[in-house]
């Protein structure tokens, strides 16, 4: 038999499959799973009405560049659209400072690509989005990661990390942040920890990579639109690449996201994404156009934001009564993600069982780039009706009673009443 | 004002524009121009009727996965239906050995990043594809033109192409062909050459990446089906990675392909694919392959074939008339283009005079490793209506003729009556 792995590049051995993914995929092989693992929105408050009617007018044949190969930078009236979308977020960028991608994946992978050689840092939060984490590393570039607080990323840590990485000579000058109800953490970067970060980067002569998927999505009953606002608001000087999605807000499934940035930048990514797929789906901008255009996307964003907010109550609401303090956690004011603590627990170990349960989340460790956060878990509570979610949450205490139960039977009760505090427990070398 | 070009990778600073999406980008501009220049389809040629059926059944309501995110491998009913698309060309694939990627430049830039490294060698046709030159050549591989005949790659040159390359202890392990109607220039490699080809991959351990998204496109007149089973079809060991789209026979814009090729790689194809876009357009996927179960694509194809093919005559017959012995060419027996050469010409140079005619081609030289092929040009008869190709070729021969005038004002008759041969020009300095 042919020998296949001589073949392979030493970046194609390296790369590595995104956790997440799989613990996606075993949800979607398992129907009667309920999953709070993937970041998935609720197909039930996608516009299908809409959809279908754009679909009608736009399929007449009449057009036929609907369908034919577009423009690398994107479908030139959504292009021009995105300026007056990002004015809604107090960014000012010109119709030639944006680029559409396949997805804020895409954007990623062409930032990590433009902008990192094997080798060079780039600057995550502790814990960071995996996507984010895979893309850079993927383009073998050395991800380090900075603590954050409550707050956002720790300015004094990030400048620490930097100036040691300097003096080794390393090539330091990126630094990755989802300042709005990150993924998995759900936090709120506050208004001056991004002022502060913004700062920093301009003495340190470092780039900003500032990917917002989320901030449409704010809970209006913990922040406000202007908790918000991007740290590309306040950039005079071009120092910030700004990733945003239409996957949130309209659906994943078109594959719509851009990056705004500065001109020269903006064309050498387009330069890359010639290359990685002459241009996005043209039917899927020209959805997304339509749908903005028609002013369906704005005018629905309150039912999104009322609707994921009850969600997250209701899972909030499940974990205080099942759970107890067995879990902790920072409220989210936005966004998809719980992020809970679940104190002496190993949370991969935990997994196997949950799945016995028939319900799934994603374990914390994958998304610290130093392998912490072993007792963290990021439940999701976008995709799941209430009921399942409350079913979910009772599953996961069962779950966890048991696990409890398996590592330290005297305290097999804590679970579900609360009565016993955080502690180590021995972490399990299951692993899913 | 920051000074960005520092942060740019050493990749990012080395990637390079393609020249035909610049030449399409002309084209786009322009309304009344004539362009031969893209490889289009011709939307008027789209199953369009189905499309909006398909539409209207899809975006219901009822079945929330159709715009979700999905799985990266693919739309697994599609993933599932490509061993028998396959099998109709003569190749046996499981639907694990198969993957969808967005377009085949994806499948093209997932190939090239996940089998080289910077420096690695990758052994292309003289002249070849542009856009897998890009990917290849952005993953920092080292691109070497093979020559080729009529029959396909020059096999006595490419073998001693990789004996030079392996003495200078250069990794060089893969060759990229296009078997069937090769972009730029429309050649049918033929059986015995496809064979030699894979026995000195054999004997040489080389891995053949064959790409094929004109293969259904065969003109009846001139060739036959059989004529364009892949190299794959031959590939007992795995060997092989075929990629092949549906941008050609169902529509571009829906940016769905596949690679089939033994399951390790496929698998780390798919690893690559993560961090590239997470999933193809899964509505986009969905068309593709509600259009394949309805029949529908493959009826269509004799209707496709009968159109390009009666495009292509037209196209040949305009030539005859108007540039008479001033182009040269090999009758396309299928695909999307004409390859030809017009002695003593510049095509570069002609480029600006054929713009001023409002006519556009691509010179050839962007599709040769070397740089050569300065005679040489590809014109597109595939999007372009009956009219549209013989006005396009009359101010072609305008623009040829005022050329030579230039250049040469003994022989400005030349073009049209066709008495004059060919012969060495000087070189214009002009670029478009």
């Amino acid at each position: 038999m042919i020998d296949l792995e001589k073949f392979l590049s030493r970046r194609g051995r390296a790369m590595h499959a995104s956790a997440i993914r799989q613990v996606g995929d075993i949800g979607l092989a398992h129907a009667d799973l309920i999953s709070l693992a993937p970041g998935f929105p609720d197909p039930q408050l996608f516009a299908w009405d809409e959809f279908r009617a754009i679909a009608d007018r736009l399929l007449s044949g009449s057009d036929g560049s609907i369908l034919q190969y577009g423009a690398t930078r994107g479908y030139q009236p959504l292009l021009d659209a995105l300026p007056e979308i990002l004015s809604h977020r107090g960014i000012r960028a010109t119709n030639t400072e944006v680029i559409i991608t396949t997805g804020s994946q895409q954007a990623l992978d062409l930032c990590a690509r433009v902008l990192t050689d094997p080798g060079d840092v780039v600057f995550v939060e502790l814990p960071a989005y995996t996507g984010a984490m895979t893309a850079f590393g993927n383009a073998r570039a050395q991800l380090v990661g900075v603590r954050q607080d409550e707050q956002g990323i720790d300015i004094a840590d990030l400048d620490r990390l930097l100036v040691g990485k300097r003096a080794d000579g390393r090539r330091a000058a990126i630094v990755y942040v989802v300042p709005n109800f990150q993924n998995p953490t759900g936090l709120l970067m506050n208004g001056s920890r991004r002022s502060e970060l913004l700062a920093w980067a301009l003495r340190r002569d470092v780039l900003i990579v500032e990917d917002d998927p989320y901030g449409a999505l704010y809970f209006t009953d913990l922040t406000s639109r202007d908790e918000t606002r991007p740290i590309k608001s306040q950039d005079n000087e071009g120092r910030v690449l700004y990733l945003s999605s239409f996957s949130k807000t309209v659906a994943p499934g078109f594959r719509v996201a851009w990056i705004a940035g500065p001109q020269p930048l903006i064309a050498r990514l387009e330069v890359a994404k010639q290359s990685a797929d002459l241009c996005s789906g043209t039917l899927d901008q020209r959805f997304v156009y339509e749908v903005w255009t028609s002013g369906a996307l704005e005018a629905g964003l309150p039912r999104l934001r009322t609707a994921y907010q009850t969600k997250r109550s209701v899972m909030e609401q499940a974990l205080r009564a099942e759970l107890g303090n067995a879990a902790t956690w920072v409220p989210p004011k936005g966004g998809f993600f719980l992020w809970a603590t679940l104190p002496g627990i190993d949370t991969k170990a935990l997994f196997g069982r949950a799945l016995q349960h028939k319900v799934i989340y994603v374990p914390g460790s994958p998304f610290y780039v130093d392998h912490g956060g072993h007792d963290r878990i990021r439940l999701a509570f976008s995709a799941a009706s209430p009921d399942q979610i409350r079913n979910g949450i009772r599953r996961l205490a069962d779950a966890l009673r048991e696990e409890r139960e398996a590592t330290d039977p005297g305290r097999a009760e804590g679970a579900r009443d609360g009565r016993h505090s955080a502690e180590e427990t021995p972490a399990s070398t299951a692993d899913q």
